[in-house]
């Protein structure tokens, strides 16, 4: 027996690649998405009364993982990439049905001429995600928060420093002067997670990388006392620092140590969601 | 573009029919399930360190209501039947993808000549649901106790308060003779919630109703002041007054209100889970 299920919507979030989405909902409030509907499900009374609600979960395909097939047992980052747990004591995305949930926070109902959108705030998925479902939160239902979190008991405590050079100061006013894309906040949250993998100690001389979010490269390197932003670009108006030789994920493709492989231990995806 | 999932497991619980299943989880303590894992998922290393979590969550599929369509508005029983909401705002089970996502208590991992199963407690599960995965509940990113919860604020407060006639009380000794099954228990946070459709006060005459928990058939009676358990029997031993004319939902289907209607409004289902 198997079941069959057609996405209703379609996630457009501020995260294009795997890269730098958080690992968990919530730990970037700054990161935002809009969950388009898809024709046949764009009816504005299915959403009645759901404005009540301050959040809902988006039901979801870790579409960027199919056809990769699922590990009994993979390497959450909380526990630094080196024990292994089993699939279902983790929320990595490699799993035998590849659906994650996330809770995140709903900020409203945008009709327009293109349809009906939701705008999420605290997202964790990637660009393009399928949506399955969306329900309410049930505060009731679905807040334990005396649950015993096993080896995730609380959100990661440790937050790098971010400084941001003077040209990256100038470059993320002239990507985003209305302040609209809360772009400095984002790229702050994002990278006080320290969004490399776990083995990325295992190269200790890689210092800089590169990252995407909306349609923007943001060059930071890490330093012995924290995180510096240098620049951001638009790949379109980009000179030779922001290049594809660099690569979002950095070293591990050409070592053969690709972030599909880091990625498996993640509680929450770095592949999509 | 589709997705199709098989099931990994299959829920053994009390609740053999909609009528009776509580509308969210944990609201009954005392219900019971095994979580039986299929083959190629029979695997204890994938659930290696599950046990850390006191919390799960089921995704599964809402298998009673396949095939029967969704409707864009329903009626939540928490609004008494009578409003609609959009089925997005609500958790019934009539939904374009009837998947449902259920947080349970997790009891421990039995290892048997049969296989593998998770002990389950607090579960709204239809016996015989199919699962599609299983997910530690984290706290830090799925308990939002601040969550602002649109027209089910809180859990019902209502509780009717449950009698037992003597032979019900005797019959229970005898269904239940070592108290494993907690029957008593069961019964009465079962029947405390009311499992009435909504809609049953248009039919004040009717005040008997007979529900299946586990192998027995639970005879019960409407009273001004509370609710009074008159028989507890197993139909393979039933006497008359257990047959199934009364059947487990009583009058609606005879007047052309079946519980599917009923149920759709159902935040959790009355239908599987």
């Amino acid at each position: 027996m198997t079941y069959t299920f057609a996405p209703i919507g379609v996630i457009r979030s501020c995260f294009p690649d795997k890269f730098g989405i958080p690992r968990q909902p919530r730990l970037v409030t700054a990161a935002r998405a809009r969950l388009e509907l898809l024709p046949g499900f764009n009816r504005e009374e299915a959403f009645a009364e759901i404005v009540g609600f301050s959040h809902i979960w988006i039901v979801f395909v870790f579409h960027d993982c199919l056809g990769e097939g699922w590990k009994p047992r993979v390497r959450p980052p909380r526990l630094g990439g080196r024990k292994t747990v089993g699939v279902f004591a983790s929320r990595a995305p490699y799993r035998p049905n590849p659906i994650g949930i996330s809770a995140v926070e709903l900020i409203g109902i945008e009709r327009s001429a293109r349809g009906l959108a939701l705008h999420l705030r605290g997202v964790d998925l990637l660009d393009g995600t399928p949506v399955l479902d969306i329900k309410p939160y049930v505060p009731y239902a679905d807040a334990i928060p005396e649950a015993r979190g096993g080896f995730a008991p609380s959100a990661p405590d440790h937050r790098w420093p971010i400084a941001f050079a003077p040209q990256a100061e100038r470059q993320i006013a002239a990507a985003d002067p209305s302040g609209a894309r809360e772009l400095r906040l984002l790229i702050t949250q994002v990278l006080a997670q320290d969004p490399r993998p776990g083995y990325m100690d295992r190269y200790p001389e890689r210092r800089r990388f590169v990252m995407r979010l909306y349609d923007l490269e943001i060059t930071w390197q890490v330093q012995t006392d924290g995180i510096l932003v240098t620049e951001i670009a638009q790949p379109n108006h980009s000179n030779s620092q922001c290049g594809a030789e660099l690569g979002p994920i950095g070293g591990g493709d050409r070592d053969g140590d690709n972030l599909g492989d880091a990625s498996v231990g993640r509680e929450r995806p770095k592949c999509n969601g």
